[in-house]
């Protein structure tokens, strides 16, 4: 028989103190199905990119909080056709999936080249924050702004997004403007947060990120691939407001200002199943479970 | 032409501190080449395991340090032939790799199927440790021990490794004693560090971790395969010092308690080159890089 071994990490349940014996508490999986519908938000179609790859589809849900002009650049990029046939150039491990123009000779049409950086924000009342009491290595403070992992700095009142497993970039040169989101990349591996603050993030793959981080490692510097033949090639990139609605999915997030995502944080912190025998206590802001809920319109 | 985008990220310089404008700065492989042949052990072939894949060959460190029985007891398994022919049974994305006995059956002949947990031992000062400064989320303290990334609680005085990327373990079932080594995994995904204290971390991917990071994801609960046809054969696994000398690699590892680490370690938290904007000023004990020099032996 097949030991249940760490396999057993993600069945498990928690409450939220280190209360002993523990009190019958609620499994991740309980939490999620006793969860008001109001606590679940419709992702916009206008702020999902669906990219199909040989394997299947990855969706995309774009951050306008964020990286407004971003943005809007690549759903104008994306609706020229622009990314249509660009293959995916460099795999590196424990790193980041990066698919790009290779030859740069590809016109942008009507959008932009590049743009100036949107690396952080200024934040207020207005933007909400569900801040994590756990102490973080590269943030004053950190936690999520409508379902995408965030931090802040109270001291210069700048927020960014964080690079997390599963976040999207605009790759750039050197020069902090010369992004754009003409060339997008999507981590991973370990969080790399020496990233914050110096590339734009643009949104989180919310659906099939294992399709992009199972292809194989490019053997190039940097994780490029060595010669074309090795590219896998992104078929085809539509704007999920564009896409038939026989073939969109409907994709519902939890949101991150809830009572269920507080327990949910819980239930992570203070795992008090059969398995774990010593609850970290804390929870590092990409360890957090952003669920999103999928199914066919129609 | 191909942006060089975030490329850059592993070609940049640093300098120790935010002087403007900075000094000119090595670049992390002018530390490394620049660094006394003293600075490098050599990894112990008795320490080593082999891990012929269909896509070629993987070695893990192990780390009798702070595994002892369950370091002994998989020498002891391997040497039985216990893994020759075993599959990869589960890819999980995001999170663990695993090879095991899919039924159960295998004899473990003169080894134990079972040990005593190895989840912390106590530390003196003829245990090295590294500190970093940089706080972290799980632990009171985080540095490298041997050229492993550890932590430590001065208030109960114990020490133990830490899940990163690349991190070996055993398997087990709920009892913390139900591990032993007959099945093995290895982090691929950002660090699960929540398993620290819960499972025994018996080494570290040494060389090849992208064979495993990059084989395809099960679609089972877990990760599990769900058809046996699914599996991928780990062809056979053997000591280091057991291969023979025309296929056995020489590895050197940085030492992590040398002036060359110390020199890594600040070039990583001060990116001063040209692409970086923001330098973090921190380090995750996960995003250390712990070079390894290889070649063959003849």
């Amino acid at each position: 028989m097949l030991k249940a071994a760490i396999a057993a990490a993600l069945l498990v349940t928690g409450v939220p103190a280190f209360a002993a014996p523990p009190a019958p508490a609620k499994s991740m999986a309980q939490i999620l199905d006793a969860s008001p519908s109001e606590d679940w938000r419709t992702i916009d179609p206008e702020n999902t990119l669906y990219l199909q790859l040989p394997g299947g589809r990855v969706i995309i849900e774009l951050a306008p909080a964020f990286a407004p002009r971003h943005v809007a650049n690549i759903r104008r990029l994306v609706r020229q056709g622009y990314f249509d046939g660009l293959p995916v150039v460099r795999v590196q491990d424990d790193y980041v999936v990066q698919w790009a123009d290779p030859e740069g000779k590809r016109s942008v049409g009507a959008a932009q080249r590049t743009l100036e950086a949107e690396f952080e924000r200024g934040f207020d009342r207005a933007l909400p924050f569900t801040a994590l009491p756990d102490p973080d290595t590269y943030a004053p403070r950190v936690g999520f702004t409508d379902g995408f992992p965030a931090a802040r700095d109270p001291a210069t009142g700048q927020t960014w997004l964080t690079h997390c497993y599963g976040m999207v970039g605009a790759g750039r040169d050197n020069g902090a403007d010369t992004g754009g989101g003409t060339e997008l990349y999507a981590v991973i591996g370990h969080a790399p947060r020496q990233l914050d603050r110096n590339v734009t993030l643009v949104g989180r793959v919310v659906s099939g990120i294992d399709l992009l981080s199972s292809l194989p490692r490019g053997h190039g510097d940097l994780g490029f691939y060595q010669k074309p033949a090795e590219r896998i090639p992104v078929i085809a990139v539509k704007i999920g407001a564009d896409v038939p609605a026989a073939e969109r999915i409907d994709l519902k997030a939890l949101r991150t200002d809830t009572p269920t995502f507080a327990a949910l944080l819980q239930n992570r912190r203070f795992r008090r199943d059969d398995w774990y025998k010593a609850p970290a206590g804390r929870i590092d802001v990409c360890n957090v479970p952003l669920p999103v809920r999928q199914r066919h319109s129609r």
